[in-house]
């Protein structure tokens, strides 16, 4: 499972002490080759962690042998002391795997605007690169959590190669990425180059299409790495981007099933758009509406706020006509024309599970997005994060 | 007290049994002139409710004789019917009072996606014309509420001449107008063109800085009607757009009060802006950050919410240094330069009014925008509200 599932790599999860809860709390995954091909994406918000900030210039080289990540602190709002605590962390993994430092990738999550504890930190990440093996997947995806109820594995397995890749994030996920980490590895021979147009294009369908609670972090990061030890390339590039397009819908759709204090995951697909822009646009302002969220949190089918939401899209960025629009939840057409449809009363939202399709009939273009509801677990969750 | 404070204006506010509660549902505000000066601002949503079509070619004119409210249903999201109901009571209450059908604007308020109960809203409006006096404001403002728990109403005097306003809005409110009802009325000799430069003027720094939830309604609608019965004009355009101001400011704060479920109210005040629609896109980034908001709620001053929603305004919008921000949370400076201030268990939270400060040191220009917090409250009420 997980991360270590394709070959050449080892990795583990231990408990170096961050988290009051003492749950595990620090994860190496180390790609042990013969290729260090690397590749990521990281958040557009313009204030990043100082992990952020180091890991975006190491993987400008397009290699990386190595990620260390840590829970229970994000090392962001942490200033010159903050980068300079990545830094050390970076060198001291290299170090002890013998690579130069940038060849070390760097991820946090946690607090903001805490120092790391590094008298704790060091000794965790020695402790995780000594415990290191090619079946500790599972214990990098436990030590990765903050409010994340269960790990979150994927595992892609093609002709002679795989991918595989492990995530954390329950909140804050807002499109330009949820705020989460992953790790995605495979043994596939890939260059730097497909690496990373395969990464962006398999993110902006997945990762980037799910907006739990519109806030975006400081600290996403997505992050592939290609050992190549399998020894097999991909038949095309479509192929390699398929599979890690699969791996990462699938950590993505568990991102939402285990979002904070959430009690629906609600797919929101808009059709009939004139550019799948457009249609990402109107979905977006959708699963964005508080009171659209917490009405599906009430299992009431209250149409009327998917129009409002729709409406709030200006005309430039999305075209449609307002009298057009139809909308169906859970299969009842409950808008028709932009007017009343089918009664309301007879749609079930009872299951965790919901479909609000919203056809704007002005294209062919179309996007799913997926949200949560608004729930009392949602506010208390969030309403003491940091006391 | 409210739209009957200035001379020349009768109103009412009648029970006509549209809302289940069996509270006041229909109001009406006639102005007896001599002058008939009228302006208005609608929602920007592209989703909008038949009044609200209606209105707005009635105000084109300049000019209006009476605007007719009800509660209990927004009418809106209800097609080629719901248009022609609204010209129906449109026209009901011309023909009461004598004048065009083209004179009488309509606002209603509620559910979306319904249609109204003709046949119990008409005899409401009759009751209310014939109940309307000079005295009226304080019934009117009654009935125009929706889930408010206070009737909200403002009046400023000014040498020789006043203005007076009701407002109802307590949950969809954001930008580009609240959820909510606004009428407003002078006794001030104005022509048409000052009453519409004043009132946009007056809404661009009140009711466009206030954002509950981020939600934007079908149905907004900002009405001023102007009687000239005082014989009195303004000094000057900037006497009576301040005087416009003060009571929009006033009946906003009320809003912000009266939010559904809301525990604080929160002033974010962004300073050192290049602009002050700079300053307004920072503000607003904050003020739509769910994480931010429960953490208000749970007393908690996780300042690093703050940054992290600034960080989400692209650089073109507001050009600024992350490294150089600085944020206080009710007088104390947790964040200095991008990183940690003070110590964030010095801030004292409980008061039901929050200051947030931020600092981006790239200007003069200085805005505040108003919000409340995320509770459970909030939740609850907007969970089942169209069952």
């Amino acid at each position: 499972m997980s991360v270590t599932a394709p070959a050449g790599f080892d990795a583990a999860g231990v408990t170096a002490g961050l988290k009051a809860s003492g749950r595990p709390d620090v994860a190496v995954v180390v790609n042990t080759g013969p290729l260090d091909v690397a590749a990521a994406v990281f958040t557009s918000n313009r204030v990043v962690a100082a992990p952020v900030v180091w890991s975006r210039e190491v993987v400008a080289s397009g290699s990386a042998r190595a990620v260390v990540l840590n829970s229970g602190g994000a090392n962001a709002c942490t200033g010159a002391p903050g980068l300079r605590d990545t830094q050390t962390t970076a060198e001291y993994v290299a170090e002890q795997i013998g690579v130069p430092p940038r060849e070390v990738l760097v991820c946090s999550t946690g607090l903001i605007g805490e120092l790391l504890p590094m008298g704790r930190l060091l000794p965790g990440v020695r402790q995780a690169l000594d415990a290191a093996h090619d079946d500790g997947g599972p214990d990098a995806a436990e030590a990765i959590l903050t409010t994340d109820t269960v790990a979150k594995q994927a595992v892609q397995i093609r002709g002679g190669w795989s991918v595989g890749g492990m995530a954390k994030g329950a909140g804050m996920l807002a499109p330009g990425l949820a705020t989460m980490l992953v790790v995605l590895t495979t043994d596939a021979v890939v260059d730097s180059e497909l690496a990373d147009s395969a990464l962006r294009e398999a993110v902006r369908t997945t990762f980037n299409r799910i907006d739990s609670d519109g806030c975006m972090s400081t600290n996403d990061t997505v992050i592939l790495m290609a050992s190549g030890a399998s020894g097999n390339a991909p038949g095309s590039e479509q192929e390699f981007t398929e599979a890690l397009r699969a791996a990462c819908a699938d950590l993505a759709r568990q991102l939402i099933a285990d979002a904070e204090g959430a009690s629906h995951d609600i797919a929101v697909t808009v059709q009939g758009a004139t550019t799948e822009d457009a249609a990402v646009a109107v979905a977006r302002a959708i699963t964005s509406s508080n009171l659209f969220k917490a009405a599906v949190f009430g299992n009431d089918p209250n149409w009327g706020r998917v129009l409002a939401a729709a409406g709030t899209v200006p005309e430039d960025v999305a075209p449609y006509d307002p009298d057009a629009l139809d909308v169906w939840m859970n299969g009842v057409q409950v808008a028709r024309a932009g007017g009343v449809g089918e009664d309301r009363t007879t749609v079930d939202l009872t299951d965790r599970e919901v479909s609000v399709v919203v056809d704007l009939h002005a294209g062919d273009a179309r996007a799913t997005v997926w949200t949560n509801d608004l729930t009392h677990d949602y506010v208390h969750e969030n309403s003491a994060y940091s006391t």
